[in-house]
């Protein structure tokens, strides 16, 4: 099936060249297709490496070997296979990873340990070997590509290509951060069909990697849903080459390593909203903004709430402010809320507060804000100071069309 | 709006008059339309009530005031208000809902706190009071009717009328139980638009009644689900007049307590299933058995998660056999699995066993099977002895139609 592009798509980005790091793509043809579908990136000696995972008790091959490999903190290579996700395939999967780490390990002078593999497409259908390994033969001897190529090749059902950018002053040094993602439906808190990139040439210490990787997850990949759904497959790692010669950052307490960690965190919030931005059938982008909670956790818990209603969804995709679902929505979050507390906004105007309907309720600005592609709802719960931003998409007739046709 | 019947459709069941129960319909017209919409149901002195109500932190004030009108145990009539939930309406809900109570009160002599009353539909608007006391003056001087007539006047987006009727015997008299529902959508645990009642001539204490009421809910309204939402106004009252002449059931020692509880439960499966069969869009009624979990409760868990998965239900509205969506809804459960004991069946035949793909799996029997309308989904998690059966639709083009067009 092939999908138009979605309607909330952005432009790749110009995104620069990261020392110690060389992209390869080539044709594995693990589907009938004409594509390139492996992706092959070195890595120079040195490089630390960081890691979140799916949350799936039914995850991956792949995924279960990277939680051990994020161990070592060390990675020279990384390959990402597209069109099948070797996930729900017993042994055959594992062997199939293995002989994927051999090959490269042997190919480029490393430890098996230090080649991270992702696979995402089909699931119950070992991935071939054959394939793999031939895949990888030509990706060897291929010539280096650009960003956007490696963000094409790592797509499945994505109907656009997807990087961000960011850079950073540690010390005197600039340090520069790209990533690139592919994900557009499966997609849910602890991550989904979700598969993300970070490399930077800064000199980070693993340890610290890993620190400012999970802080920055739970504040984007963690808080964009599209479906609901998880993938067994989703993976985030992070590259760090060290190539730019910054003083190394070990801890919160070392030079720049705030400064790393915002850079870090806008390129996945970028990236995060990538993902829900090519959300299945998605034809508007939604800000959902809870204020007024117990806690920071609370908010984000009613904002994925909000977020995962298919009745708020549905609405918003047929341009209704309904906060009538909305307070359905908070009702069931399982979250503290007072429902004479609760104010709801769409667009900035208040439709309801404290419990009841604005007696002066103007819906021209709200009917306005509704019919164009960015939405924002702001709910203030009035318990409390916890506060959080969760970002999905609506729900249309389109994610019907392509889920109900296409056999993941 | 005007929804053709749910292909799932039932037709409304033959069921006998109970004694002690006198129905009549009126027309309040609460919105704009030509039939009746409040039904007013009175009940012989002597009548005991149960109940259950959504878990909503927003619960509309009839949920509120109908929690504490349980614990009294007596009930003298039931007041339904379709067109106009009530809820999020602030002090002015709650005094529409204290003035219906009056006026039946003083109708009928008894005291205000023995007048239930449920509303549904819009969110946000007070319920008028004018259209009320003329629609229960109306009602008051009205012709009784059937079960039928007052199925209809509670309903809202249902797409036909929903009844179910069982007997039982205790000691040697039979008693009857007739239950009406309404509800198509906003289904979830814990309910959700859904209002249904179940009335008998049983002799039942109240304390007992609501025992059953509450383990007859968990295995049949609380394993429903339509889009996993849940609406403020969920209730499910129970009421018993005793005009059958059985010795009182006061407890499970009772005489008969087994048989009532089994038909009280018997009735409310038969009430849920039938609110799935209207499920908004619904053009598949499915059956998800989890065997093999650690407990009952998980085995629940397990079965929710893959009846609100909308790849699951989308996949099944596009009649495919995707048990890679089903392995990837286990996984998310967040309940004790093992991707290698995992097993997944379509109609009986086994497509996964023990983490892998059956070998010789013959798609031919499962692809008959998803063309037609009453789908089975067996999963086995070979974990341990729990089990649970849920219900749920697909999800389709005609949820999006209805949801993204009808304002709630």
């Amino acid at each position: 099936m092939e999908l138009a592009t979605s309607p909330l798509a952005r432009p790749f980005p110009d995104m620069p060249a990261i020392s110690g790091v060389e992209l390869r793509v080539a044709r594995a043809q693990y589907k009938d297709w004409d594509r390139a579908d492996l992706t092959f990136v070195t890595l120079d000696e040195g490089t630390s490496v960081a890691g979140v995972f799916t949350q799936s008790a039914c995850a991956s091959s792949e995924v279960e070997m990277g939680r051990d490999q994020v161990k070592s903190g060390a990675a020279r290579a990384l390959i990402v296979n597209a069109g099948n996700s070797n996930a729900f395939t017993g042994y055959r999967g594992r062997e199939a990873v293995e002989a994927i780490m051999q090959q490269v390990s042997a190919a480029i002078g490393c430890t098996p340990d230090q080649v991270f593999v992702s696979s995402t497409g089909v699931i119950g259908v070992p991935l071939p070997q054959d394939k793999a390994r031939a895949g990888i033969d030509a990706a060897l001897t291929a010539a280096p590509c650009g960003w956007e190529d490696a963000a094409l090749a790592i797509s499945t059902t994505d109907t656009f290509a997807k990087g961000a950018h960011a850079s950073a002053i540690i010390g005197d040094t600039r340090v520069e951060l790209c990533g690139i993602i592919k994900g557009s439906g499966m997609i849910a808190p602890d991550m989904a069909t979700m598969l993300g990139y970070v490399f930077t040439d800064a000199g980070v210490a693993p340890a610290f990697l890993q620190e400012a990787l999970e802080r920055a997850s739970a504040r984007t990949y963690s808080c964009i849903t599209v479906d609901g759904d998880t993938s067994t497959s989703d993976t985030v790692l992070a590259f760090a080459t060290g190539k730019a010669g910054n003083a190394r950052i070990e801890s919160w307490d070392s030079p720049g390593a705030d400064a790393f960690a915002a850079a870090l965190e806008d390129v996945c919030r970028e990236l995060a909203q990538l993902v829900v931005r090519d959300g299945e059938g998605a034809s508007k982008f939604i800000t959902v903004r809870v204020s007024g909670a117990v806690s920071d956790d609370s908010a984000r818990a009613v904002g994925l709430a909000i977020a995962n209603s298919p009745l708020v969804k549905t609405a918003i995709a047929g341009e209704d402010a309904n906060w009538g679902r909305v307070v359905m929505a908070v009702g069931k979050a399982g979250e503290p809320a007072d429902r004479d507390r609760l104010s709801i906004a769409f667009g900035g105007v208040w439709a309801a507060r404290g419990g009841m309907p604005v007696d002066d309720y103007d819906e021209a600005p709200v009917a306005q804000h509704l019919k164009g592609e960015e939405i924002d709802l702001t709910v203030d719960l009035g318990m409390g100071h916890g506060r959080a931003a969760v970002w999905t998409c609506d729900l249309t007739h389109g994610y019907i069309s392509i889920n109900a046709d296409y056999r993941s």
